[in-house]
């Protein structure tokens, strides 16, 4: 995928102020339910979690609860099982066709992180804000469908089956649903001490997104631009908006080869939070120790000028659609780094390695002072190609 | 299941004027985008629908597309297939507890139609409005989650992932997932001319909730007092409320002992739009004709009352959680009623013939003067308990 042209409205016939991320009042807000309260709700449909596994010809079929963002089930066809996962969100840049691709591959994210790499269906939602014109619906509405439908494509699947209905918020989500062997999934409860962890894709993307809207706000760019330029932030955008909507299918295959333990997708709750989420479901005491944040360029720095307000350093400022946070073994996570920015596997995108996991108790933490590694842009540098009658 | 008391917000320390369906704008409107807007939108996914139909070991392994509310794929798994459908809906009454009831057997009464009675896995969608505060988020969405558990685990499934997010409105709904072998479900598209139509539960749920939320509105009560008692009102309330929250799985499963040829859910796009949407998918030049509508007791009485703006009549009025419409072949329909009465396998709740099946051009109509069955409450008159101290 080229980085396309920046969205232009009036290309598409719509008010040259028309912005999709006016139709949610979120912006770079986490939209996700505090983790905390999120676990209080789903008390009731957590029972049983570890005792259902079942028997099948003397093998083991495991089962996933509510705990991780992807369900297993035991099937009653013996020997397979269900694996399922669903996400929504809510559009975080104004480009239809880029926010329709995120949408998608934020879905299927949760299937990569276990290891999953062929999905058998998915299933679309969409809200149409009821404050969108007719115009505007019929505009914008196809580029997320057809955005979503190519980035399903890619994924090797197809999207059988939607729901949309209005909504005072644009929605985009999705499930995606698989049946599978035991072998061709990872379950995500067998990390040990020693392990180290490897991201791969970089921190920062609603960052980037945040702060390109500031573009438009002289209060708040003239805030930021005595350390960043224009120019940057504009980098830092492309680029966020193309790993966003990349696939994690490479890093999913990958992690066969080098007999990855688990990973999680990082989302909404960032790094750390989706790091403490997936140590408390190890069967081993561990604790998950990160002291490598590769970053969007610039993006760290922006961070810190603004007061700190995303939380990067923390560790908690929410992603969309990001990378996997890999759980390896020591031997094999230079070797999957190096073997992901191969074009056999991982068409050029870089993982770094960010931590380290160690004996303790079922925890996450990021050490006191985190090296930022700056991500210089990828994909948009390469691509950059700036077409007449874009705004970019 | 008993008739619930009325909700009492105070019971549940909650301010005695908490709403439930205030938390949405569209109370008894249509929250469904418009049928045409919808195909139109949708055109991009239904390539090749009939085509893909996949052979194992000389079997038909049927595929379905996004015409109907349920979709149907090949798995890789030789000879089984994935069997899968989405709902969501808005609060349409008060009681959260009843509200996730409702939406966990809205979401399953596609499969239901589909014939499929055992669903595999469900998960579950829950928008939390950011109008609510801690404290009525904290009482009243555990309530939703148990009502949505509870129905689930009536129909012999679990809730196993789930996505919890905010939003300005209120949203439930959910995922219902199965892996079937080919006997294991019926195709929507079998209908021959001279099957009977039957209907599984009465039209004008939402015609009932809305005339109760206007005993509370002088300017609308007063004008349709004249013909309507508050008892009147308060009956069809409770009865809409059972219907709405009951499985429709006992009828699913007289599909197959009735050899039905097909069954569509009603919600919606009311009795006449689904039954369109059917018309649509069959083999068969087949023309849908009703000339019944079943209806709960005085409820039609009403919508004619207040200017006709339910479109009961015409058969185009939304309705939440609605019965199965079902072709039967036409020796077999008045056995279907009769059994579905029965105490094994209907629980005591009627259907109704409403139509018959012509030759025509794939399309349903309603005839000129339906036939309106009043029906009187079954399951909440004889319930009826009030209790002091609630509402009602």
């Amino acid at each position: 995928m080229s980085v396309p042209e920046c969205f232009n409205p009036e290309s598409q016939k719509l008010d040259k102020n028309f912005r999709l991320t006016r139709f949610t009042e979120l912006k770079s807000k986490g939209y996700k339910v505090p983790q905390d309260v999120l676990q209080k709700l789903l008390e009731p449909l957590q029972e049983n979690h570890f005792q259902e596994d079942e028997q099948f010809r003397g093998a083991v079929i495991p089962r996933l609860g509510t705990g991780m963002d992807t369900c297993v089930i035991p099937l009653r066809q013996g020997g397979l099982s269900l694996v399922q996962t669903t996400d929504y969100i809510y559009p975080v840049l104004d480009d239809p066709y880029m926010m329709g691709r995120i949408a998608c591959a934020s879905v299927l994210s949760d299937l990569y992180a276990m290891g999953v790499m062929d999905c058998d269906n998915m299933l679309m939602f969409l809200g149409i804000s009821n404050k969108m014109t007719n115009r505007e619906r019929d505009k914008v509405m196809p580029l997320i469908i057809q955005g979503f439908k190519d980035v399903a494509e890619e994924a090797g699947t197809s999207v059988t089956g939607s729901q949309i209905v209005f909504n005072p918020w644009i929605v985009l989500g999705g499930v995606a649903t698989t049946v599978c062997r035991p072998n061709e999934f990872i379950m995500p409860h067998n990390v040990v001490p020693g392990d180290v962890l490897v991201l791969t894709k970089p921190l920062g993307t609603q960052v980037a997104v945040a702060v390109h809207q500031w573009l438009d706000i002289p209060e708040k760019w003239n805030k930021i631009k005595v350390v960043v330029t224009q120019k940057d932030v504009e980098l830092a955008y492309q680029e966020a908006m193309m790993n966003m909507a990349r696939l994690n299918r490479a890093a999913a295959g990958l992690m066969y080869i080098f007999n990855a333990h688990t990973a999680t997708s990082i989302t909404g709750f960032g790094i750390l939070g989706h790091a403490q989420n997936l140590a408390k479901q190890q069967r081993n005491e561990v604790l998950f120790l990160i002291y490598n944040l590769p970053v969007l360029a610039k993006m760290a720095t922006v961070g810190k000028a603004y007061g700190n307000i995303f939380n990067l350093m923390q560790g908690t400022c929410p992603e969309t659609s990001g990378g996997l946070l890999i759980c390896l073994p020591r031997e094999q996570a230079a070797l999957f780094c190096a073997e992901i920015k191969s074009p056999k596997y991982g068409e050029g995108h870089q993982a770094w390695v960010v931590g380290i996991v160690e004996k303790g108790n079922r925890t996450a933490r990021i050490t006191d002072k985190p090296r930022i590694i700056e991500v210089a842009p990828q994909v948009a540098a390469q691509n950059m190609n700036p077409t007449p009658g874009t705004t970019f």
